[in-house]
């Protein structure tokens, strides 16, 4: 099977992803950092499921004989360690969800904007390096966004321009053609809304030239905001539990209500709430995570993939955890809030995600279903809610 | 008149400026860290015109009545610095020129990499930060380069995605419409080919941002290479020789063909030599520096600004510089070398320029003349020629 190695193993996706790979016989070695954990300690947050220490984690993964190796404490700016770790590990694979993840965390002040910038970029770019010199056959999974694509008012392709233009033309005939858009084949324009979904979009430039100029090879996975706990191989075993954050910084959109639903707190819609983005369960992410890896793309290619399983807006999600939550006995309201995001409330939003469903993407169609079970899953940890850290506290502007 | 803010007034650019606009009563502030002249030196070149050191350089600012200040030592990244020194300063345009300005040098190895990227983006960033915090109404003039575009096989606008497509359109009736792009308004794609010139697109997409979130007002610059020693107000006393690099990393083409030329060496052209870019002579840039400080961008606004004055292909130029050379009985030849580069040699280049036109920009017609008068004034200074450092040693592969 094949050898991966998992940047951001501590991560919320990243353990998640480790246990999945690990109980397929896949060889999975993981480095980290422990940032995540720092920063959600930082803004005063804690994993609403009471996570493992390290060492109790990596005592865990050692169980399983297929897991090789984790080195924890490296940075990715750390060029000369990564070097000499790709040398020894010699992965076949590279997934890198080593990153600072939350947008508004980038927001928040200059000290926090300039480190992420600083970790997601300089750390890529180092790891960029460090595969061109060692392994530069090695297939780089990379998770972006679909926030990296921000709302433009048309659609929105997977990667590049596509050879048609959008709209329907015709020749001097008057006869419907192919209209081939000069653009084609470039990277769609991106219009990233935060300093976060800006060190994103730098990421993807690097990859791309990355690929062009050395003939690395990368999927560059634009992700729709997950939510849940679970993963089709997940027991309910307190080693096996992943973190879950639900503070204004790490908690993503259905996270954070459905924490505020299990104490019986209004869900706080920003603004109007009908922003409108792509949304999937843990268990697709990984799903997906999973078809990336057994699928490259040719060697020497940039490969992008739209990731999500569907579109909603924010106040349809809202509507249907209200109503899930019914299921538990939790009467939840809905509070409209200022928003702190300078965003689009009312938009055009029609994003491409094609090519994980042509390679056998089975998505979870029943969103409810899927609310309802996260609910449940959450509830025992009730009264670890720390309230005061979901208001948004930073604003965007 | 209106005070400006030079950050990078010692390099090649921003002593121009600076004397170009103390000699027109503009009030100038410069910081500076010497990164231009320790980056130089840290390859082996050494600028072909004999520069002053610091102090005397500054001794000489300040004999100018409407220089107020100058702040040497401070990096762009130490943003608590860079607040309290726009807080004394209040300029009213702050031109940024305190880039790492080689795309050779982002591609020797991950060190200098990683250090153009850092210096230019978290650099850049920092002082949004800044500006934002302190003086959010000022104008930012800043320099990127056409390379962010690339070599793309379509026209390239000026910034945004033109409202029309760029080929002929029919209605169902058979007549030419100016049929809209469905991604009409969204940044023009870029490829650029270095990482440096992708720091310049970070760049630029942070500032796109900034301008939209927090309304601050920008001009990017997408500046074409740039040659020559004089401005229009230049005279040849010693203090007011810019520096003149001429080494692999930070010598542009016709600067570093002109160099080659006065010792009679072959013109060394990177392949074969049909690369097309834009150009324009110091004088230009200089005045269009100038354009752009005097036309603001509307409070809020992010406009670009293709500066160049034609585009020419390296061969076209070195043709040019041996006829010139000739003037002054130089005997010199030309030598394709293998391309240390990875880059189109044979492409399509068609970029607009026309906002600085309509601007006012009065450009140097005369190219043969302009470099005729390089060559003349270079001349005197052959016996520093440093014959070492011009050929390439760096391989972009």
């Amino acid at each position: 099977m094949k050898r991966v190695l998992i940047l951001g193993i501590d991560g919320y996706i990243g353990y998640s992803l480790a246990l999945y790979l690990l109980k397929q016989d896949y060889e999975v070695t993981g480095l980290d950092n422990f940032s995540r954990r720092a920063l959600v300690s930082d803004v005063e947050g804690f994993s609403l499921t009471p996570i493992l220490p390290i060492s109790v984690r990596e005592h865990y993964l050692r169980s399983f004989p297929n897991f090789i190796d984790s080195v924890f404490g490296v940075n990715l700016d750390d060029y000369y360690t990564l070097d000499s770790l790709l040398k020894l590990i010699k992965p076949d694979v590279i997934v890198h969800l080593a990153e600072q993840p939350s947008a508004p965390y980038s927001m928040k002040d200059v000290r926090a904007s300039m480190d992420t910038q600083y970790r997601n970029v300089l750390g890529t770019l180092s790891l960029l390096w460090a595969m061109k010199k060692n392994c530069p056959e090695v297939h780089l999974v990379k998770i972006g966004t679909m926030g990296e694509y921000g709302t433009p008012n048309c659609d929105i392709p997977e990667g590049e321009i596509p050879n048609q233009c959008l709209e329907d033309r015709w020749d001097e005939m008057g006869a419907i053609v192919n209209h081939p858009c000069p653009m084609a084949g470039l990277p769609f324009p991106k219009s990233p809304n935060s300093f976060y979904h800006l060190s994103k979009v730098h990421d993807t430039n690097n990859i791309i030239f990355a690929c062009k100029n050395w003939g690395l090879t990368s999927t560059d996975i634009m992700q729709g905001v997950v939510f849940g706990t679970k993963t089709d191989y997940s027991n309910n075993d307190e080693q096996e539990l992943t973190r879950f954050d639900y503070d204004e910084y790490f908690g993503t959109a259905i996270n954070r209500f459905c924490v505020q639903a299990i104490i019986e707190h209004p869900l706080t819609v920003y603004g109007k709430g009908s922003q409108t983005r792509g949304f999937l369960p843990l268990k697709d992410s990984i799903q997906c995570l999973q078809i990336a890896i057994e699928n490259p793309p040719k060697a020497g290619e940039y490969k992008v993939l739209n990731q999500f399983e569907n579109i909603y807006s924010i106040n349809n999600l809202a509507d249907i955890i209200c109503a899930e939550a019914s299921d538990y006995g939790l009467h939840v309201g809905i509070a409209h809030i200022p928003n702190p995001r300078k965003e689009l409330e009312h938009h055009y939003y029609n994003p491409t995600h094609e090519k994980l469903f042509s390679l056998g993407y089975n998505p979870t169609i029943e969103i409810r279903e899927e609310i309802n079970l996260l609910i449940q899953s959450i509830l025992p940890y009730k009264d670890r809610v720390i309230e005061e850290v979901i208001m948004p506290k930073t604003n965007w502007r």
